[in-house]
């Protein structure tokens, strides 16, 4: 990419660092930056760093959130005594999305996975123990129906159970390797109301 | 998306705009950026605002340059009689790659398309005659091998054959169909060996 400039090269370079950009795809994607209007590529900058400094977690779920807390962990109207466990965000959103999920989340932020070195303390686990020491009824396990998924709940049921409050897993409505950002809204209502106790 | 924050919302939206990027991948690349360093997401943010500011046009051939000539146009090693018609700055960097080709570009950002309503003014034509009146012995047409770019070379060849300068198309050694950028070296190469009159 030297035959024109050393900022497309690096435009270019820090494009493919992103995920699922490889090298072809960074450089269409400069290019079509260039073609942006200054005003457009200004934009496109700034909600990159405006993100990146004003968005935090959750001091309660570990969502990300602009505020102290986030409008679910926030609201009157949520019931606080039903934390569903996630993955990450994105699923989050996606339990969001079908209205019909009243209580509160907490967003692991990963998944146990011994393959990839990752363990209980690499992941949001003693933050949600914190939380139960407060008045909760029931914690849904809403991994990810894989490998990772299925181990972290096996051993969320077992850090919870002793506290003698409920714990569930969503039901398998869920296809078997799905990721759950990408189910439709239906298929993620009928996997919680047919949730069954761990 | 509205569940975390407005600044999330506004990046997921900024980059849902760049081509191939939709919501699901543009959200998979703001909880990507969200995970970034402060200073990595600088570095992007940078790299865009700075490619945008400090490229333009090359003032000969059109490429994408910082400086008021690109590399191949200030270059005294190369044939400027010589003169390879491309779509685009990329399908430039993909006959450089070659490092076989030693004459010089002419960069039409775009090609011929009734269809799509991009009529002769709409592109870098112009300015292909502008340099014509200087000493130029060759115009190799190696727009893409597709409708678009088959009518933008037959366009060429009778605007330049009344000049008395050789033009050539280069050889379909590229597949019908293909675009430039993804070919592999060696049948560009060949492509350009097999060039014929027009």
């Amino acid at each position: 990419m030297e035959f024109y400039s050393s900022h497309i090269t690096n435009l270019v370079e820090q494009l493919s660092r992103l995920p699922g950009i490889g090298v072809k795809s960074a450089q269409r994607l400069a290019f079509y930056i260039l073609n942006m209007t200054e005003d457009q590529t200004i934009a496109l900058a700034e909600a990159i760093t405006s993100a990146k400094k004003n968005v935090h977690y959750c001091k309660e779920c570990y969502t990300y959130t602009d505020g102290e807390l986030c409008p679910v962990c926030s609201s009157p109207q949520r019931n606080h005594k039903q934390i569903m466990v996630v993955e990450n965000p994105r699923d989050l959103a996606a339990y969001e999305k079908t209205g019909k999920y009243d209580g509160v989340y907490h967003v692991l932020h990963g998944a146990i996975s011994p393959m990839a070195g990752i363990g209980p303390q690499d992941i949001k686990l003693a933050e949600l123990m914190t939380r139960l020491q407060g008045d909760i009824s029931e914690v849904i396990v809403a991994t990810n129906k894989n490998l990772e998924g299925d181990t972290t709940a096996t051993y969320i049921s077992k850090l919870v159970k002793p506290l003698g409050i409920r714990v569930s897993r969503i039901a398998s409505g869920v296809p078997a390797g799905g990721d759950l950002e990408y189910i439709d809204e239906v298929t993620l209502y009928r996997a919680l109301e047919g949730r069954t106790d761990m």
